[in-house]
């Protein structure tokens, strides 16, 4: 099943999609089962005709930073030989400001350098509130699954103390376009496209930990909440976008994220 | 003015206080002066009475990490001589899961060792929207203030690649108790106190960098957003907490941030 997030008489609102491509809004959110109820006298409305927002803002905003070998190899290993891959689950964090729905654009800000990088990344929505969490019923507490496009910024990336700008500048963070609640983990495949050509492809559960693994082991200490994303990391490197771009990223079994790239212009 | 968020019929509700004591219950958030009215039909509530929660829950939960040169010298100088004071304003970020009312206990993991530290903080509250905001015109974006107390396990924050468990544990952010609109920013003074002895004790505006400077920096690549937190850092060290200890923080122009330590024993 499908859940969206869109603007609906005025208000951010969820609503499912139904057969084709209508979507029901409902009050409430999808999280709670009590609430998701079709919003009294709605009428399906036309996916097309939506004004898409991200499909959940979470109240905390939990990143891996080095999931896949690939990208460690690429990014990391590339300027220190010495970066070994991790040995057990650790979180970072990314900040709402940056979140940018399905569509809309990528705004690059006029003293970044040339080497601005997408990430495709597979995002788990946490359904269930929970702590002390065993692997085995890690899975339980996933409501469904989105896409994330951890834009970076890699000359900030290295300069930066804590990376704020380099990963965190508004719409450094596209993230939809849509939750699907029915996936296979083990069949999906993660594509990027740079203007319809395939730059990246990898299988999207060849992480380091999995993300049984890392619900299981975050959980020990924190309590994971309904609305929760945890963006799983990414294979691979990007090549350096620019101005006009459009980055596609499918996962298979989701759906595809699109986003154009705009360079803001010197003088702004 | 205080302003305070609490539970009032079964739900969040903010409210200001009066003279007694009293506090009166909005419907809507401070934030929106069109909202900010007295709940209809709702009497002044005794404060004492009230079940306080968080004063704020922010969309993007910013901290600075060095920003008085006494914390500097006693933290990161002590174990790296080379560790320079910042030459810039850079940000890092903390997670809601860990934010905790005033009066409520902070509880330390069976498998935290022994260097569990506060860290007394000023905390500023966004309370206007804005991006690319001038240094002259920052302060105009505040709300108001109230305290923070970033407890930190040393030991965690050396090990974890990110600081995740060091810094984010469920309690480790108490926030409180409530947000004060009237501040002389220039003459606070923070003091902390554990079991009621003095332990360190600081002029609050003794900052590397102020909050209007990093508001300016911030907003160059972020938008702020009515809500959001700045947790301003910390001067000097603590002692390591323990079980049964309180932590008061007081900022004067505030009031005091007060917090039991609980070590939850092996074996739960």
């Amino acid at each position: 099943m499908r859940w969206l997030r869109f603007m609906y008489d005025g208000s951010p609102t969820y609503g499912y999609m139904v057969e084709q491509d209508l979507v029901v809004p409902i009050s409430g959110t999808p999280f709670s089962r009590q609430d998701a109820r079709p919003a009294p006298g709605a009428a399906p409305v036309p996916y097309a005709s939506l004004e898409l927002l991200v499909p959940v803002v979470p109240q905390t905003f939990y990143a891996v930073g080095r999931n896949y070998r690939s990208h460690i190899d690429s990014v990391y290993r590339a300027s220190d030989p010495e970066v070994k891959d991790p040995e057990r689950p650790e979180i970072g964090y990314r900040a709402n400001n940056a979140l940018l729905p399905h569509g809309a654009a990528i705004r690059i800000p006029a003293d970044a350098t040339e080497k601005v990088h997408y990430e495709g990344e597979l995002v788990a929505v946490i359904g269930k509130k929970g702590k002390h969490i065993s692997e085995q019923r890690a899975l339980e507490h996933v409501f469904g699954y989105t896409i994330g496009n951890d834009v970076s910024e890699r000359t900030w990336q290295k300069t930066d103390r804590t990376m704020w700008r380099s990963k965190n500048t508004d719409t450094f963070k596209p993230m939809g376009p849509w939750m699907e609640t029915h996936c296979d983990l083990e069949a999906m495949h993660t594509n990027v496209r740079v203007n319809g050509e395939l730059k990246t492809s990898f299988q999207t559960c060849d992480m380091i930990f999995g993300v049984a693994r890392y619900i299981s082991t975050i959980s020990q200490y924190f309590t994971l909440y309904p609305g929760d994303v945890l963006w799983m990391g990414t294979a691979g490197t990007s090549p350096d976008l620019r101005d006009g771009d459009v980055v596609d990223i499918e996962i298979t079994g989701i759906g595809t994220l699109s986003n154009k790239v705009v360079r803001e212009p010197h003088g702004e």
